[in-house]
């Protein structure tokens, strides 16, 4: 049987495609001295973006979008041999697609157990890549096709491995489907709307006129929110509005009397563990974050460790903090109140999802350098890392990716 | 963000897997001179095998099981040096996963859109790739964990080559599933039954008690059923039913008043093309079909090139044709009653879903090697194939996985 189907077109493109695989390693593994090929690439590189969850995410997309989308287009740089410009416009294409099929999907598709970063993430991946070698409108939607029949990724991984890997795999996926277009691999034609299509078996309340309606004249790349935290999403406007109360005080449990963080019953279903034992459960504890923000202590990487959700002293502020419900069912808007054993209260709400208006994009282009260099210089080194951020400030003027992907590379003098 | 997690465990494990995936070749591509990663030979190999349509099916699994199922054991068959009887245990174990898996998804898993042999098939090829390379009863869960948030495949695909990559896609991940589980990645435990697991966001009528309930004592391979004819196994129960009425001889549209073909609504959803313009088409059309075996023509390959819809001998005959629905909403078992023009009335029934018996086995093995030299002969030449039948018969009696690899590649003297 295989004999025989090895020779029909069908596989012989898909020899073609793993062969390729298989040859020469042109693809940069993000953050080590190795190559691979352009899937294997896009798949660990996806999957190590999003291994900190720390990554940036899109209310629109309802997951994180450059995960894939980054990684899949970096897969390709390289091999194509890719310029500045090119590799801007392909991200666009792939955050437009992450919003605008995560918006059609609707929340529905979250609630009924789907990570959209896993299977909105694999069309956007798929319109990145696609753009990347330049796929007509035709192949470009013969490739959403083959992308919509191998969307996965389910919500019960989270909290293992396997929520990474959704990254790396929507990538890998997406990557796959551009190639295999280019060579006339055919798909379903609106395999998202279409009777049995993606939308009928995984989004229930799809909605194709949602995107413009929600989005108006707004790019999906505007709905991109850099994480100023290492954790859950869904704690970042209690972070907020509770750092507007602290200030630049710390507290220690005496110090405070109560402190009560009240948010959505879908923020309470995601993300209040009370009694996180690890620090990955820490990530999803506002009673944890809480204490980090009450103790002035940071709420990178270093603030979820194993050892971080057992510290006495977190613990203790920890027994102050309860979290209520809002009343509402859904959205990320958050009300703190912090009673001090003084006896002053305080109230501040936030909602997470709000974007930096125009003229902050100054302040959040140093806290993101800051960010990067919490990151990535422990693993570069200093000088390395500098380079890094000028590199990547001149994509589209000057640096090409290719440059861009040499300098992730460490070196034994780095390390 | 990449940078950094590429140092993490996940991070490290994934770049382990993505790089042993451009190193040396060591997957044999069936069916041709070259080589590739394990993943990259599992997708190939997987989609080959399913490319004609013409594999074996199961109806417990509601699937193709040998396509994903073969293909991950062999990807990892010369890298392991697998022997004989492992790969064969490994191949039992997929067949039981694929039997089992699928029963308990059930009709609704199907009709709600799945197409069982990407879905249930991933399930199926990790297993056997993990029974390959010898993971354990833990490691085989995170394996299983994997592959329910990789498992994809849209039947909204049928009539498109996106089908039979479902195959292959199937078993490169489970063959990634398997090799991720050994290095220690963690994925969901009872990622199947848990909330918002596999069976909650796929298979609307999961139900884990039916497999045992309908398997009793008999194993997952029982239910593998060969193909005979290279069209929708929909039609296999009309055409052995019409060929008991027809037996040795040939008709022409004149000979024939009337055929009437009773079959399952289901089977008329799938399988009642009433009109088919091309060979693929062909494979979906009981009228087709029928005038075919009216013809004494054959129900291989030839049957389903588009000249053969179009052949004018086989139109007219098409033309006697009528499909009716037999009032039954599903199942496989089919009437047919044909009127000759002399008057003579006659009438056959048929299950396509019953599997040979035990003393009809010696029977069914030399109908699948005509079959195999049908298929294999053209492209390796008449003395490798019969080499290759005797190498597979001889497969866990002493034959090695890589010996029966080794002769799948044609050489430039059979060609």
């Amino acid at each position: 049987m295989t004999v025989a189907g090895a020779q029909e077109q069908i596989g012989r493109i898909v020899q073609q495609v793993a062969r390729a695989e298989g040859g020469t390693p042109c693809a940069t593994l993000i953050g080590t001295p190795h190559r691979a090929g352009p899937q294997s690439a896009a798949l660990a590189n996806g999957t190590a973006a999003h291994a900190l969850d720390y990554d940036d995410s899109s209310f629109w997309m309802i997951g994180h979008p450059s995960a894939p989308v980054v990684a899949a287009v970096l897969a390709l740089a390289e091999l194509r041999g890719l310029d500045g410009e090119e590799l801007v416009v392909a991200l666009v294409a792939g955050y437009e697609v992450a919003a605008r099929v995560g918006l059609a999907c609707g929340q529905e598709h979250y609630l009924a157990g789907w990570h959209a970063t896993g299977t909105v993430g694999t069309f956007a991946a798929a319109a990145a890549a696609g753009r990347a070698i330049g796929l007509d409108a035709a192949a470009m939607e013969q490739a959403l096709g083959l992308a919509a029949t191998q969307a996965a990724g389910l919500k019960v991984s989270f909290g293992t491995m396997a929520k990474p890997l959704h990254a790396g795999r929507a990538a890998a996926a997406g990557v796959l489907s551009a190639l295999l277009a280019e060579q006339g691999l055919t798909a379903a034609r609106g395999a998202i709307e279409a009777e049995q299509g993606f939308a009928a078996t995984q989004a229930p309340g799809f909605d194709h006129r949602r995107p413009d309606r929600e989005m108006g004249e707004r790019l999906g790349i505007e709905s991109v929110l850099f994480k100023k935290h290492a954790c859950c999403g869904g704690t970042h406007g209690s972070i907020s509005a509770l750092r507007h109360l602290v200030g630049d005080r710390s507290f220690a449990a005496s110090d405070v009397r109560r402190v009560r963080v009240r948010v959505s019953r879908q923020m309470l279903d995601i993300c209040a563990v009370a009694e996180p034992v690890s620090g990955t459960e820490g990530k999803f504890s506002l009673r944890h974050v809480a204490s980090l923000v009450l103790a002035g202590r940071s709420t990178g990487p270093t603030g979820f460790t194993d050892a971080a959700v057992r510290d006495a002293d977190l613990l203790a502020l920890r027994g102050r903090v309860e979290v209520a419900d809002s009343g509402r069912a859904t959205g990320h808007d958050t009300e703190v109140t912090l009673w001090l054993a003084d006896g002053d209260a305080m109230t501040a709400q936030s909602d997470a999802r709000i974007a930096a208006a125009d003229d902050e994009l100054a302040l959040e282009w140093t806290a993101l350098c800051d960010k990067f260099g919490e990151l990535v210089g422990p693993v570069l080194g200093a000088t390395a890392t500098a380079g890094l951020v000028a590199c990547v400030a001149g994509v589209g003027r000057g640096s090409s990716p290719t440059d861009l992907l040499a300098l992730t590379r460490p070196t034994a003098v780095a390390r």
